[in-house]
């Protein structure tokens, strides 16, 4: 469902080769400026390369949330999983920013398991199987690292009571037309997904119901999200007294397929936290890369890391050392490092990561219940 | 909004002269017969003077239900209030009817508190004052004499969490489409509203799910409530794998106001359970009645009862003695029972019921609980 862009981002859906720029004029949010940069130097002594190069490139209000924080005002994050299957590597990425976050600016963490949406989305999900997702997604959050003291984890379903006496508040305000419009309901849509914005939405006042103080977020997550916060939690916030959220946006990892393609039909485009190690070492051999077809044209003419998932990996999740990434980026233009090489390496990145992350993942197990929100 | 029939009815509104055979047909619901009388007979001993006054006059499955319990299989009884304000005697009809099926059948009864819907509704009102009358209408509904043991009064918002989860997996199968069908949704219609649905239906199936087998529940409430249970709990209970739900339609009290009226604008049309019994007296007594314009007309020619408000209340709730009823009927239609009389002789009965009432009112207040299903 491209459009005249060439490309689509709904929550549900992203389609065709993103242009950034055009999202940000297309969804009206800001570019996350040099000053912007500055301020999180002032404020945490460093830029998080995830900032710096610019995958968290857009935002609402965050220069506000900042602005505030060095008042001496308090704030607190929100982000979400849809548990419709296992974690993979993408996933992590916003993950990984929000405790960078939640540890430098030492704040409360609401974390949404979007369990209702994913059942009521997916045709032949039952709700047991979107509950244990909920499960397995929460052991892969837990092992992020996140503050057990300041991190609220919580599943729509089973956090029902609280969260749909909030969700009623804001379903008050928003009629059936401004989720066609947001959303691009229809009237076939199921009535479940046409109330369910309700419910994402109200996690943003969430904190401040539950502390009796008004408590602005700022929601890490990818851009598809957007439309949640822009058309329901932002224009609701004024009309029931609350702070509207911020956002600080993030660009897609791509998958392993052609052309940075992730498919739900193809597990070997994506990795899995919970994938053998030796699997997925695999999968990265397998990748789709920016390489030439030949070894000796790669050599001669240089391979094509703007356009190739392997270099998008080290660029978003394994190699934070700027020179090193650059140094990647060089050999590979130059044709000096070849695409087996490159891929081994990461590989043998990824299996490092994983074999820690299963670890923290299993320990996850002992703890869920000091992470989780219940009713 | 009167259609052609010259009469509308919708869970939200009541307008124009009901004619019940119509609705009937235009429902397609069943018309409660003589064999169905019998088979009460047959199973309780009697038939209840509101069903042969054909008060409950129309049904949906009801002949499956007492066909099953004579072959020893289990129902339970599901009624509820949406509390919008003070519960008036119009109320009390299907609660009292409820509670006999109670005693009767010895049954669970599942009492739902529409909490979120009419907070949704009615744009002015908040939340808390819809919590507010959840609690003051439950203190009416225990009153009522129903068994602690086997009554479970919830509200929608209170045990959102068990309701909510149940309610996913109705929405699921309903479309905005149909909503717009059965309920005559609009593309303004809030998205809470347009969700309830599902909330109303879940009760259908909540007892099955608490006691994981499968339970039909029999529906004793006006006919507005109808479209819930046809468009919705019955479209979706072959699709969950549920029984799906019997009914048993009642006609509305009317109002003490001209033509049967009752105005939420001017509460001297209702008699509220928490009136002064004295105020409560003075209604009754200035009550637009079936009489004729002057004293020596109605001795001449005598009263309507028919179309008398006066001559209903003691139809539905104050008069039980055919034999007693038949008198107050003939001495009207004959000129010898004046208005003046007969309203102060359902006075001093509304009186003397409140009086009790209230005083078992009072009481409710210590057993609650006993009575609350709560997440």
């Amino acid at each position: 469902m491209n459009n005249k862009d060439g490309f689509n981002v709904t929550p549900w859906d992203v389609t065709g080769e993103v242009d950034y720029q055009k999202l940000i004029a297309k969804f009206g949010t800001q570019e996350i400026t040099q000053n912007l940069l500055d301020q999180f130097k002032r404020i945490t002594g460093e830029i998080h390369p995830l900032l710096n190069r610019k995958i968290f490139f857009s935002h609402r209000d965050l220069d506000l949330i900042l602005n505030n924080y060095e008042k001496g005002q308090e704030f607190c994050l929100y982000t979400g999983r849809g548990p419709s299957g296992n974690t993979h590597i993408g996933h992590l990425l916003a993950w990984k920013f929000t405790q960078y976050l939640q540890e430098k600016f030492d704040v409360e963490l609401y974390f949404q398991m979007t369990d209702d949406e994913k059942y009521l989305h997916i045709p032949n999900m039952t709700l047991k199987q979107t509950l244990g997702y909920t499960y397995e997604n929460v052991l892969d959050i837990i092992a992020m690292g996140f503050d057990s003291k300041k991190t609220h984890i919580f599943s729509d379903i089973e956090y029902g009571k609280t969260m749909y006496s909030i969700a009623v508040k804001i379903a008050k305000h928003i009629t059936f037309s401004t989720t066609k419009a947001v959303f691009g309901f229809k009237n076939s849509t199921n009535i479940g997904m046409v109330f369910f914005p309700a419910l994402q939405a109200a996690t943003c006042f969430l904190p401040s119901i539950l502390k009796n103080k008004k408590i602005p977020c700022l929601i890490p997550a990818a851009i598809d999200q957007d439309p949640y916060w822009r058309g329901i939690a932002r224009f609701v916030a004024p009309k029931i007294n609350l702070p509207k959220p911020a956002q600080i946006h993030a660009k897609f990892l791509p998958g392993l397929g052609k052309g940075g393609k992730m498919s739900s039909s193809n597990p070997n485009t994506a990795v899995f936290t919970t994938d053998d190690v030796d699997v997925a070492e695999k999968k990265i051999k397998n990748s789709y890369t920016g390489g030439k077809d030949t070894i000796a044209e790669q050599k001669l003419l240089g391979g094509r890391p703007d356009i190739c998932p392997i270099y998008d990996y080290y660029k978003f999740l394994f190699e934070y050392d700027d020179s090193k990434l650059k140094n990647i980026y060089q050999e590979c233009k130059s044709g000096k490092l070849l695409c087996g090489d490159c891929k081994a390496h990461l590989g043998n990145k990824v299996k490092i990561f994983l074999k820690d992350h299963q670890r923290k993942r299993e320990k996850a197990k002992n703890v869920v219940e000091k992470f989780m929100l219940r009713d």
